[in-house]
């Protein structure tokens, strides 16, 4: 039983290398989460629970991979961005690509219960992973926004879709029908007129899904802080996020925010932080 | 708030396809599990709980790819080998090392209670994965020899120093020390000798590792079968095995195994399964 | 000027290895030789001089590469077979690919003269090159297959393009059009009843391509014997050629061809060499 | 003979393409240059011929392909830079490297005899190829500065070298020892207290090796100007030289250059051209 004997297949094993001084991202899919969706009943449009369990999984990725500066997530995927100069696993496309995927699975997996609570998992959801390069920061930029972007025009439709069927009793075929070769203001039109909904109230988290974001956290007049990850629902399109949020493109320490004195540091991150959440520099308004 | 505008990001994508007609080994492997283990206080040299968690995972990815002919595991690993005709996803190699490691990482954290009963799961575990082309029948063979030879090298190493550790009252520095520059014999006789165990009467099951296989399950004149997944515990580096399974590499209709008549055909495999199998042909005797 | 200050950019370099144990096939293929045929006057359909000048440069190729074990070429391509187990410049596709297409095209323009005679070449020809992997015996018989299946083809067509054109008096514009939609039967028709051509007693080399081997050339009893390349212009997609030529696959020493007596052992390949050779096991009858 | 039933084994060739927005760089490299120089009596240390030549034939690529914006060659090694934008071939790897590996080695056989006039052409000389990307303007500028540092070192070395072996007497062997171990100013010593030459004096095509940029040159108050390639012997190490040659990083149109009113413009680039060339802004003083 000579191990050496058939020790040559190692031969056959091949290691791609990431191309240096490149941002990572790696975007992180569900397979067949409209099925999976439908058979856990999840809210239509949109799922707050669901959403939530998205950001907690992809929050444990964060907080395991430091390289990762900034996460973004909309329906059932999730983009996390490492550093240009990241040099983890010694940028081996594999190891980094699979670790952040089955670690975001199993986080899934694991803190269902602390959203779903009584409803169960009725099978092991699964997702897949893609590596993209992109060698300057405009193209980081262009990329989330193309992600961001996508989020608001499937939001749109869905918010419009659900209303039509859920509340305005049509059937899903009819519905689809009804929106075919309908532009963004028709949509608008149609939830204003039909349903008193203006698109523009819709909370933010459906609309621009959500950022993760390392920041420091601290009380008032307090030298001690604590590195947390954080949720936002804020454009990122615009130029103004990259300024007031330099420290992702700069690769610097990440900014103080500070924190209500009647509340303490908070352990890990959550998706209701944010709301309480009162950055000295006042960043966002949600 | 156009998506047109920023959708050039999509020609960064890229996406390699595995050269066809070769057979795809996937192997997944934990992430720092011996951590994992000490925190799960798993048994020592073997935990017969994991090791059925582990197949159990490895099964139900091997149940959703049908692809898959044969899988197997052993400590903190698997391979998984899909058939060299195989066009899931168009080969394309990212999808199919990804989505079989997330199922398979979603399968373990998924069943974790079923086979730890009581003892909580305390953080969400992770694994890696790589893809491995080989070309001829041979070297899939002599691979999957390779893993099993190191599971058998493994095994003994861990069946000696545990029992110098927890009989023998030695501390691990102590076993490292007594086991540097040992061979085999060496190692049979510390256990012989100072523990009064034969190696070669050690569990099946930890000496060769699992190889998963789907096979026909019947009652004896019965037109009915159901096909399943089985586990045996097996030498697979003898050709002998390969004659006997002939069906994975000639990737034919699996066999018919004869099940017994006072039992109902089982719903999933199950690591005991195989303890109650009788082969027509008499294949496994454990 | 500190070397060291700037020698981080080598880690940009990436070097992609080769599957093992795999058929190495590198093509190459002239770059716009239309024009370059039509700059140079080459005879239509076909020219004998750039044909053994394409030979000639293959054969330079082969001589140098140890490893090739069968090259095929037509038309303005050619096709350099490496053994399976070729260690090449340990199998970095780079390296192969580039050495052998760099030597390929400097040996047509060193040699052009030789071909040419009086002609000038009027300006530096190019080749791209690709590699191609192919796992099993049989996927590399009938990758060689295609691109002969292809030469045939091409020819038919030509020969009936250029005989409608130089003989027939069609413009370039009418033979197309009347070629068009035609099928092998028809195009032998044309030649049979318009221009007494029989096309099955067209040359050999202009049907078939060319196939260098590697041959032992000897004189009757004689010990001494001399390793050369040889062109064949023969039927290799029937399974005789691969029986005949068994050493190709086989890997084995390649074959002993009788020599004539009144003949000195030639030291060099050339395209006119196998008229004159008689193998003893009457292997071909070109 | 069907074509189709072979065609399948299309599938098995792959295409990498080349990640956008990144300059991408064709190394090329002569394969044996210490035998090939031997053989053909090369002038030590340097032979302005063979450099004319690697000159003239990289003149030939980027002459053809337009994409090319500077080029960079010393011994027997040739660099050329294509612009990050750049689209040819759709970036695919294999066609941009095989192309331009091709093309230079043709030029050189080609134009061999018009350097090395009686002096025949031995053998076929040959060229290997590599691609590399580099994401930033700044990892390309140490990108061509490691390349000019290492030709000034070699230089240095090699100047050295042959004098003691040329001029001191001493054998190869000696020679090296002799040089062991030594850093920069111990050569430029020996060569000033042995030989009376002050390295700076040499001439600056040796100690720079040779930049190719794209210029116009148009006589004084014309309208007139042709697009010629001029060959720079100097520091490109400098930011100096970048912000004189803004072009090449911007990818501007390329800089107009001042004739002597009582030449003609050149047809073609030479390696005497920028002798006489005076611009306009004075770049370069050689």
């Amino acid at each position: 039983m000579a191990k050496s004997k058939f020790e040559y297949v190692r031969e056959f094993e091949s290691e791609e290398t990431l191309l240096p001084n490149c941002w990572i991202v790696v975007r992180i899919d569900g397979k067949a989460f409209h099925k999976f969706s439908a058979k856990h009943n999840f809210d239509k449009p949109n799922d707050l629970r669901a959403i939530s369990l998205m950001n907690k999984a992809a929050a444990c990725v964060m907080q395991e991979y430091k390289d990762i500066v900034i996460a973004y997530g909309q329906s059932d995927e999730y983009s996390f961005v490492l550093r240009k100069v990241c040099t983890l696993y010694n940028r081996r496309k594999s190891k980094i690509m699979t670790y952040i995927n089955s670690l975001f699975t199993s986080s899934y997996v694991y803190h269902w219960h602390n959203y779903f609570n009584e409803k169960k998992l009725k099978y092991p959801p699964c997702f897949d992973a893609r590596v993209i390069l992109y060698p300057t920061d405009q193209n980081l930029k262009d990329y989330l926004s193309w992600r961001q972007a996508d989020c608001h025009i499937n939001n749109l439709y869905n918010t419009t879709f659900w209303n039509l069927v859920l509340k305005g009793g049509l059937t899903p075929v009819e519905a689809e029908k009804k929106l075919c070769g309908t532009v963004s203001s028709d949509k608008n039109e149609i939830l204003f007129s039909e349903f008193d909904i203006n698109y523009n109230n819709e909370p933010e988290v459906f609309k621009k899904g959500t950022i993760l974001l390392r920041k420091k956290l601290t009380h008032t007049n307090s030298d001690k802080y604590k590195t947390v990850i954080l949720p936002f629902h804020i454009d990122l399109i615009k130029e103004e996020f990259w300024e007031r949020n330099s420290e992702v493109i700069q690769m610097e320490t990440c900014q103080k925010y500070e924190w209500p004195e009647d509340l303490p540091l908070p352990d890990l991150v959550s998706s209701q932080l944010h709301i309480n959440v009162k950055n000295k520099v006042d960043i966002e308004a949600d």
